[in-house]
């Protein structure tokens, strides 16, 4: 079985048969990160490396705990500290790391392409951990996972993402995924924020967020970066709320049963309010576990699916 | 056994059993720290978080070696890097790491009853490990520890604080742990650094260092900080150490075998002089010791008390 | 066996012998990391701090992981967070530590010297991990450990030492090892560079690069520091890179067999071009697996050369 490659770079380039095995194995997982005793000893010596050129803690923890209860040995790299800064090239850095015994290297970088560029080079795999605007396939694959949970299925759904679509690797993570299952997928944002060419992959793309919404079963709420709103890109943080942020009242143009998903780390009252995020409606938190059981999943997928460890 | 309680939130709402069974379970863990191999199976697979909203190297060791002794996992999340900073709230933070599997979330924050705050929302135990000027729990245990074995008791005996007591929550965790037991407590500094209200506990406050030192049969010393200063709440630092420091002559004063104690890290020269922190009068490293056996005693307890792990 | 001494200080207080000793285990080490499953019980329950005052991502890394593949308990203390910054000593953060269980100190500090400081203050072993220009001794090793590797002996072999000499550690400890073993030890940089002395060691100082590299079966070249332009020490890069960069066509003094060491992090098109860097001869990739490999055999000779774990 196993996934038959080394890296996992994004959902573009994953065949649904690819999901459905490491969704499938993220539900065994879930079961370890509920036991009194959260760890088995599958990935025993293997040696996992967290190269993020950019700051994280959410990912960071959620990748680093899946690789603990997995009993594999986890380095963080923090760049602030690294040779990164002493003018030494990425491709020296990650071959360093693989040559201490680095059996896999989960990446964040700001540059698109990143991960790409060294899952080429390294005979260690690669997990893109989120690059540029371009994808975070852990995410959207947690995202998968969660949908599946909650609806019993990926296809036939309305799924509506809202807010930055333009800065949001989440979005192209998700939107890859889920037109692969044949959901239809609606984006809606302010124009600044909507990039062009969804539209030719199948995307249906709006202005009005009340048609985006209108029958959805899923709406997927990004965050929005306050940061750039400095940049002019939207209003105020008052007019966002006002226009895009998700209230009980503009939920009631969905399905009575919507799921409502938030990547994290949510600015309530902005992008969506804590009625919503704290609501039966909502499965944030599901979320976040899904993703520890997701990203358990495509570490041992990607080290070997059962053959090696003990 | 065990505490029937899954917070350790500060000395004043625990009973002397309660702090009796902490402090027997912690002469247990302590043979543990001498072993040649350190370390227990009894909380493998449990999952301990570090959130520190304040930075802490010596806590935060200490800690994270107590977990490791035991064979649990510790996650530290450090503040400067973390989501904190992107606004999202303390309570999505720490439910965030709970639902990644924490089992225990240890927290320093600025804000007196920040802990309080999370361990009515969270399932997981909450331990705090210093909040604002409120409490410290585990060190006025390790304090509690280092006197009862080095007096065989924690009644009847007259301990004198010294310093600056108003900013000090190892002076209150102190203060509530050592009158449960019946023992006389003094607190002796400037008149800037004293708060108010004391006496109404019982304690004896005294702007007369000689006062708090008679007869005393131990003296904790508190670190000063320096940056005070500026604030104008003691003259300087030459001030402070001619006045307040404790040196072998001011130590004629207390009893022939008086203990001395100081939570560090020491200004060397200034609250105390090298004479007497490297004497066999004090137990500065005894504490340090101390606290970690203290730590692996309340990991151990608000994790189920041996009924887990293995 | 093992090393019958509790610290790692330099190469020059280390007997040829004891070098022999140390190079052995790490062949053995060596294989550990070639393993599916890089782990083995030695070190189980004993505790290795680092405690580093100077910023090093890979030494650090290589400690790490090192520690971690015979399963020992790391602790890493960042200065930046740490007590350092309150005004306590180094010997009381030190000992501190020992206190809390360390039994070794891994130290890098920018004062030579200071090593030495706690190692005779402490129990706990004492690892050097870089003191000012003073000695790296395990880099000094990981470098003897390739040479013998590739070259089949340490004795009778011509080696020159490329760059900054003055400020370079790194140097130090290569010329006490190679000396120590009967080879011809070169040093070759610019005037500025190049400190006093070396010549009382037996060692040939030169200004010329193409003397140096005459007839040579190593080249060690040294990682220019870009900061100590500023300070005037050379011209620029580009003339550094003109005057003493090692190219292919500089190579040509040497023998035809040459091997190419550089410690990294590589400054690539300044001291080494990409060409000698990638090439055959360079053994650069090599150096930092064995250095993973060198440090596993000083841990586990220093911690009781396997009497102890299990």
């Amino acid at each position: 079985m196993g996934l038959r490659r080394k890296d996992l770079l994004g959902l573009q380039d994953l065949t649904r048969e690819e999901i459905d095995l490491i969704l499938d194995t993220a539900e065994s997982m879930r079961e370890i990160i509920d036991r009194p005793v959260k760890k088995v000893p599958t990935l025993r010596g293997k040696v996992i490396v967290n190269l993020f050129y950019e700051p994280s803690t959410r990912t960071r923890n959620s990748f680093e705990l899946a690789a603990k209860y997995l009993s594999a040995d986890v380095q963080s790299v923090a760049v602030a500290q690294s040779s990164v800064q002493k003018g030494e090239t990425l491709l020296d850095t990650a071959r360093n790391l693989e040559v201490m015994g680095a059996d896999l290297v989960i990446m964040r970088h700001s540059e698109g392409g990143a991960p790409h560029f060294l899952a080429r080079r390294l005979r260690a795999g690669v997990v893109n951990a989120g690059d540029g605007i371009h994808e975070h396939p852990t995410q959207g694959l947690l995202d998968l996972f969660t949908i599946r949970r909650r609806k019993g299925r990926l296809s036939g759904l309305k799924v509506a993402i809202v807010g930055d679509i333009l800065h949001s690797r989440v979005a192209r993570s998700n939107i890859w995924g889920l037109l692969k299952y044949g959901s239809e997928v609606w984006v809606a944002g302010p124009a600044t924020l909507l990039p062009p060419g969804l539209e030719a992959l199948g995307v249906h793309v709006t202005h009005d967020l009340d048609e985006a919404l209108d029958g959805a079963d899923v709406v997927n709420v990004l965050r929005i970066q306050l940061e750039r709103q400095q940049k002019g890109l939207f209003p105020s943080v008052h007019e966002y709320a006002r226009f895009w942020g998700i209230t009980p009242q503009r939920l009631a143009a969905c399905k009575e049963d919507v799921l409502v998903l938030h990547p994290g780390p949510m600015n309530r009252g902005v992008e969506i309010t804590s009625e919503v995020a704290d609501s039966h409606r909502a499965a944030i938190l599901e979320q976040v576990t899904g993703g520890v059981a997701v990203r358990m999943a495509v570490l041992y997928l990607l080290l070997g699916g059962g053959g090696t460890g003990e």
